[in-house]
């Protein structure tokens, strides 16, 4: 199940994507998709409803953050082997934490808008994990149970703001350097997160293209690592990590975004988000 | 006026504190104390109650998070003088910013339970500003004017987690690293931010006796700063660093918080908190 929220900035509707890819309401069965939706017993008996009884949404509706009330939004640095190198940065033996501000987010297709001052505008392609039940010390072997399924997550950087200081988040946080989207796609549709193949372009030209299964620590690890500091409720984020690519590691020199630029990117089975530079 | 949160653990109900110094029920006013609640207006409709027709509640009452519902809460690293000496860090030129785990918070007189692992837990007393107004882009002549009031924070840190990456906020963002309170003081009650005695005792021996007119960063400097990069939001948080004296920076050896240890630690005028170490 494709699960999605559409509409106006501040006003989305829940929606769900039916077999011929068009967004159904859900705006007649719950309020919203938050948090509580992500429960397993919630998302079955969404999964039960059929989609042609719903009334169709028009095509080309903008699309928001697919889960509405997102708690946190975990980040893991530096987890593609050939990331690592392409930054200049050892391979880590442990998960790099960091955290996104929740106002960051935005829709798939939402505009890039740079901050002021803003001069090393990059790109990070990630696979995004939604979790769906509460997950505290909990072990790699059960970390997926508390999964609700994924997104494609494009984690913007200013590269300036990022490496301004020690911390990062500065640089990871501005507004509108979150998009997540366009679905939320339950785990019942990926039967493997450690193979689905990942890809952005700019202006039309292919700038990253991996595979998760070339992560370091694994989707399992991550939620398992991430919930020994701190509880995962229903509805937080993790994005995991960014293959080989971005402009900071372009030769023989880094490419930034610039206005007017298009950021396009996708994951298999998960769809593909593109966004304008304001 | 001062404005809490009393009760159980997610069922805490709203209040404010009389000139005796008791807590009065404001549950029959409002639902609770949320962002939406810190709106000027609705700041200035509390404030013309008069508390004496408020229900009393029972004395020694637990103590939740001042406003439920934060969204961010933001931290400046560093941003006492005499602290960046203690940590052997050079004194920053702009403010350094990270993000603590919304997780982490709980009531100022929780206990503090150390994560499976921890070996290096530290106490940091802070100043924290709540957000009143939506502030994006602001000066810092105009950024008091977005805030609501302020609260004594211990912003708990794991030095060994903290340490561990370049990045700090696995350390910082554990579960019940985050206790705030007692109150949320409006700012009509502070008159000068920058003139507030700070203090932290550990098992009754005072580690931290500093005052905000230390800082590096003025509050109206850090909120104008931090909303260049991220909008700040009605209810969130910004902890604005501590004074010398954490326990990283004992000499001849660091001193850690072990199970029973007590912290208390107190603002002028925003009260006081206490911890056991679990």
């Amino acid at each position: 199940m494709k699960l999605c929220r559409y509409g106006t900035p501040g006003q989305e509707r829940p929606g769900l994507v039916d077999e011929t890819g068009a967004v159904r309401s859900l705006a007649g069965v719950i309020g919203d998709v938050t948090p509580d939706s992500l429960a397993p017993a919630r998302l079955a008996a969404l999964a039960d409803l059929d989609p042609r009884t719903l009334p169709r949404v028009e095509a080309g509706a903008r699309l928001g953050v697919p889960v509405a009330g997102i708690g946190k939004y975990v980040c893991i640095g530096l987890n593609y082997r050939d990331h690592a190198e392409e930054a200049g940065l050892p391979v880590p033996d442990e998960p790099i934490v960091f955290l996104k501000a929740i106002t960051a987010l935005s829709g798939p297709d939402d505009p890039i808008v740079p901050p002021l001052g803003a001069t090393r505008l990059d790109w990070e392609a990630e696979l995004a994990v939604v979790i769906g039940t509460r997950a505290k010390d909990v072990s790699s072997r059960d970390a997926l149970d508390h999964v609700a399924g994924y997104c494609v997550a494009n984690d913007v950087s200013e590269r300036a703001f990022q490496m301004q200081s020690s911390q990062w988040d500065k640089g990871k946080g501005c507004d509108t350097f979150g998009p997540l989207g366009p679905w939320l796609v339950t785990k019942d549709e990926v039967p493997d997160p450690q193979d689905l193949a990942i890809w952005l372009d700019v202006n039309g030209r292919r700038m990253q293209a991996g595979n998760t299964r070339t992560m370091i620590f694994s989707v399992a690890e991550i939620v398992a690592y991430v919930s020994r500091y701190m509880t995962l409720m229903p509805g937080d984020v993790i994005a995991t990590g960014t293959p080989p690519g971005v402009g900071m590691g372009m030769r023989p020199e880094p490419l930034y975004l610039r206005s007017g630029d298009v950021v396009e990117l996708g994951i298999e089975r998960l769809g593909r988000q593109r966004q304008r530079v304001a």
